[in-house]
């Protein structure tokens, strides 16, 4: 049994301006060209398929023709998830008749509790929710925080499950030590939002979006497949591709990660300008996504067009000279409470102090959101 | 052989502010009632099926739920078209799996020469096109209006038909001579777009839509099944509801129009100001969409509101005494050019004389859509 692993496509997502539609198409067929190769059982998606509620028509084309490819002409059964980052009402339009060729999405918890079964290993999908959300579906269950939350989830999920068969778990949620980059939308602002992985240890396997590192965490039994593309100068250093699991005879299931070559790769490049407009500077490939970091640059005038005429994919430019100010505030910020920050952030826009009013609104607003409610 | 004809079911419409979802979600619960009635061998939707490109959460929901129910509760057959309200993109999605279970959707031309067999009728389906995109289809046939290029479609599409068989036409777009209503957007601006039935004579039937008027034309082999509601004033009078078709063993084809209960009706209502807010006006329905035309108003204060408490869902509010000087004016428009009207619609926007420049540009526009072209 084979079982391929793929999650955090976020067909759509712009960086500084930049589609990366592109790069997706180019990369979603090397991965078709991929299955071509692996003829697996299954494809697990394990959500973030659209960067945005509201993709446009070419992103939304896109994944149709990817999906159709790869159910409709390579035959593979695919098991869908939606993330934090996809519409529901929109992926998961046409799911009715999707089933008729083994093609599964769930968006929502309904159906939690009935696995997809597939050459006879079970496939719990869990799609991304909130916490109002889980907490709305059961309402009898008094929940009060996020991992409370998805172990109430879970205990709905294997109320019926037989320990005896192999049991995968598909989600799009965060383990507790996984790392992280800067293009994870955080699930919700101000609370913690992880889940230690010793609450999924009823399954044999857990296939997980949201982090995009594909070694986001060390474990023996849970996996992050990673993004499809690096989607943050943040990931410079990461391999993208998928996982393909084997699950032998005995129900031992191993889970390698494969890479896969993207159009263009992001790339940080620290140098002088005179070394970057030179092309004397490090620079790997000059196609690729590039953020300058670059010093003695204050007597250029537009520097990012003359570097856009070498690097025709520029996206960022920093002005090392200024570095030293910018981390002094950062390290100044990181000693501020909540309240702090909000407070001097209120008074240099307007250079006045918060009213007494606004003050105790963030107050009830910040204690709220410690203990863990809804804001 | 019975086969239903519906279309223009214009889900999303919104008319003077007021959302028909709650009538669309009505009327197509008991169309769906009707078809477990029926029972027919398949469902034809002519087209129109959204008012609009980009319909929200709840309109999208409303049409898949609709679909779904029939298609694989009551297991009917569907061929649906595009019209010229849908995004093509919105409509198409997750065609490919749908044909599975026999629903057919058609948005663009690649396959009008392709029909669709059921119970041995053929049907043939042309999704609206402009003119614009059938040149750019057939780029060889230099074809210069929009009757000739749709002439062009069928002669493509029946180039393999077999007269023998029977062959049904599904399309949406106006025939020379159909009556027409308010609320069918022009099909182009300034150019005529309409055909004589007679170049569809090749087909034992032609289900239409476009027209709202379920009786839009005296024909013996073309129909229009109007629209599923009242979508303007000036279609008060008209029934509304679908065409049921039967097909007997000599192939011999009869179409009946079956009206259908909506929620509320649209209706226009000729009072005085007291007569309505005393109750003494002619009114059907209290609850119905009502456009007033009332006569002494003009001593009033913010009338919409006291009418909105004995009719809540009033849309729109004539002060009949004005009514002389506006016939006045359409009179007077009757009575000029394209040009002059251009002409005094600027001068009495802005004051001024249109310009040298401007008034050559007017000439050339009208110039070209006279020919014909695209503006």
């Amino acid at each position: 049994m084979k079982i391929i692993h793929t999650a955090d496509w976020h067909l759509g997502k712009i960086l500084n301006g930049q589609s990366f539609l592109e790069d997706q198409r180019y990369i979603l067929n090397q991965f078709i060209n991929a299955m071509k190769e692996e003829q697996p059982d299954v494809i697990v998606i394990a959500g973030d398929l659209y960067d945005t509620s509201y993709p446009n028509k070419e992103t939304v084309k896109l994944l149709e023709e990817t999906t159709r490819t790869l159910n409709l002409t390579l035959n593979i059964p695919l098991i869908i998830i939606s993330g934090n980052h996809d519409g529901r009402t929109r992926l998961n339009y046409g799911a009715s008749w999707f089933e008729h060729t083994h093609l599964y999405i769930r968006t929502n918890l309904d159906r939690i509790a009935e696995p997809i079964t597939i050459n006879g290993v079970n496939f719990y999908m869990l799609p991304y929710a909130t916490l109002g959300e889980i907490q709305h579906f059961y309402p009898e269950e008094k929940l009060k925080f996020y991992d409370q939350a998805i172990q109430c989830c879970l205990k709905h999920m294997t109320a019926q499950l037989d320990s005896n068969q192999t049991n995968i778990l598909v989600g799009h949620l965060t383990v507790s030590g996984g790392i992280k980059s800067d293009s994870e939308r955080e699930l919700s602002i101000g609370t913690v939002e992880e889940i230690p992985e010793n609450v999924m240890k009823q399954f044999d396997s857990v296939l997980l979006g949201h982090l995009h590192h594909p070694f986001s965490i060390q474990s023996d039994f849970v996996y992050y497949s990673g993004s499809l593309l690096q989607y943050s100068f943040s990931e410079t250093k990461q391999a993208k591709g998928y996982r393909k699991l084997t699950v032998d005879e005995e129900g031992y299931i191993e889970s390698i990660f494969i890479p896969l070559k993207p159009l263009r790769e992001l790339e940080v490049v620290d140098a002088t300008y005179e070394e970057a407009i030179q092309e004397n500077a490090q620079v790997k490939n000059k196609e690729n996504y590039i953020h300058f970091n670059l010093t003695q640059l204050s007597h250029v005038n537009d520097p990012m067009m003359n570097l856009k005429q070498i690097y025709p994919n520029v996206l960022a430019l920093s002005n090392q000279s200024q570095t030293f100010e910018v981390h002094e505030t950062q390290n100044a910020i990181k000693q501020m409470t909540d309240k702090e920050i909000i407070e001097d952030f209120y008074e240099s826009m307007t250079q006045k102090s918060l009213s007494k009013v606004q003050e105790q609104k963030i107050n009830d607003l910040l204690n709220r959101m410690n203990r863990g409610e809804e804001a």
